[in-house]
């Protein structure tokens, strides 16, 4: 099977975009082949304004029914696949949605929420981001989060969590966890990027790994090529084993010079966390339409079918299918 | 067939409930042989305050599982019946949850609302109540939601609405409405009460009657019986048809004075709308336990069974499955 129709045959799963949702963007997830997608509908928001934000995912679904669908489970995302339209998770980077309430949690998976980051690069109500200076670990609120998420079956992503708290909620969850979209602090050194320990412990405990291309994170930076994204994603695999890995690229296509203030801000418009520098994404994937270049980087690199398969997506797809249920 | 023994094996259907909701409330469900109920979850609350109130139904649903279940398709309604709990309808009296944004509707549809009444007593962005002075009709903006509730299958509810207002959401809806809990201005001058004309326009446009049983609207008032109760349903089924009524009690149960204060004032604390006077259920069904006794009413009445399945629940469920497809 040559890569172009590997590719097109296979279940591709993004595990974190934050774009500028636009009928651009979503023409461009069919280029790419997206199967599914998780895409970020909160960050520092609350409640209602992120129920508003889901409202307009709602309006988008009819809008650009051609391209794009919601999916809550991963019978969806098959469908979605036999479609040729991309299915949508949608995801939120931060707890704040939940404010100070259990009860939201179910509302949320209700209106399709199934991926939720515990910590948005500082402190919240649930734990620590790993912009904080002292990650002060699960609070007894996280772990009450934490079980009702696992009850009504809301994925836990720890990408931009604190190294402590990521540990505990690792430990404190009966389902599998995630790291949707990381690096690995191996290849650099990164507040953002997790240690081979880290590593080991997600996926020694049945958690998972996406790897993210973000090129602040990677050794090169704004010189990374597609090849240096597929060598991370192996630098990754050899931690954690072929079947605990996948993709999250986190694509910010689309996005204004404002986007990336209210990002690396504290909640949106405290202090400043971080400075990404210059975002140009490696070589051969700059847009979400390049995604098979990525399939045909990992034949270069002398993969097996089988494991391309799993990273590209059947092992995002597992993992869904045991937290969803 | 007794009447007990029919009322047991009955669907029961209550068009409107609004107690105060309690384990209490949920055990007389029960007794009741209640199958199922539109229990009233927003009147005047905005959007966040009313998915507050869900989140706490959520927690009921939990906490009182052994009797009382969520049901949000008419096959669950069955299943509620099968397994002997209650199953609870999400309802709303008012929009004033939809405030001004569209998208908000199928949020509420996907966290399990199914009927929302167009306008509680006074005007809102979509039309009148009934104790608006003036009623103003469907608004511009109303004739969107009625689009909207259509498209998602969310019953319009026009117990309380205003005259006009009532004749344009009939005219402007592709699916049947309802006023799910009134009683007939022929039997007693109110201006929560409908007009024979109201009824005839309402049936003749494939709607629905639910008749209340709320003693300030009944002829003999706080002296009513159970047997009054169901000559109002003769009533109105003799201008409608058998196949378009049903029973909505509007059972306060439990509810303190202060609950009524907030009712009966717009927005909850505007100007005074009404005097309810003194509420005391008719004779034989002071409470939801009761409801065998309303069956019994029905066939001391001399109705068919066929009749009495029909306006206890199974032309609910009728009308239920046509809206929520």
């Amino acid at each position: 099977m040559t890569a172009a129709s590997l590719h097109d045959d296979a279940i591709v799963i993004d595990g974190l975009i934050i774009s500028n949702w636009s009928r651009d963007v979503f023409e461009d997830m069919r280029r790419g082949g997206l199967t599914a997608a998780n895409c970020t509908c909160s960050v520092w928001e609350g409640f209602t304004d992120t129920m508003r934000n889901i409202a307009r995912w709602k309006e988008w679904f009819r809008a650009h029914g051609d391209l794009i669908c919601q999916v809550r489970t991963t019978d969806d995302i098959r469908r979605a696949k036999e479609d040729g339209r991309t299915g949508i998770i949608l995801g939120f980077q931060n707890v704040s949605a939940f404010e100070d309430d259990l009860g939201y949690i179910e509302l949320f998976k209700d209106v399709g929420v199934g991926i939720v980051q515990m910590a948005y690069n500082t402190q919240n109500f649930v734990g620590s981001g790993c912009y904080e200076t002292r990650d002060s670990g699960l609070s007894d609120f996280g772990r009450e989060v934490v079980a009702e998420m696992n009850r009504v079956g809301i994925l836990c992503d720890l990408s931009h969590v604190g190294s402590r708290t990521s540990r505990e909620v690792i430990e404190a969850s009966e389902k599998p966890v995630a790291y949707s979209h990381c690096l690995p602090a191996g290849l650099k050194a990164h507040p953002r990027n997790k240690t081979d320990e880290e590593l080991r412990f997600i996926a020694e405990r049945g958690g998972f790994v996406g790897v993210t291309m973000f090129p602040p994170f990677l050794p090169k930076g704004p010189d990374s090529t597609v090849d240096d994204y597929v060598a991370a994603i192996d630098y990754v695999t050899n931690i954690v084993g072929e079947d605990a890995v996948g993709v999250g690229t986190d694509f910010t296509q689309g996005q204004p010079p404002e986007f990336y203030d209210w990002l690396v801000h504290d909640k949106g418009r405290a202090r400043k966390l971080t400075d990404f520098g210059t975002i140009r994404n490696p070589d051969g994937i700059a847009t979400i339409g390049d995604f098979p270049n990525l399939t045909a980087a990992m034949e270069r690199a002398g993969w097996p079918e089988r494991r391309i398969r799993g990273v590209m997506g059947e092992n995002w797809l597992r993992l869904l299918g045991d937290v969803w249920g």
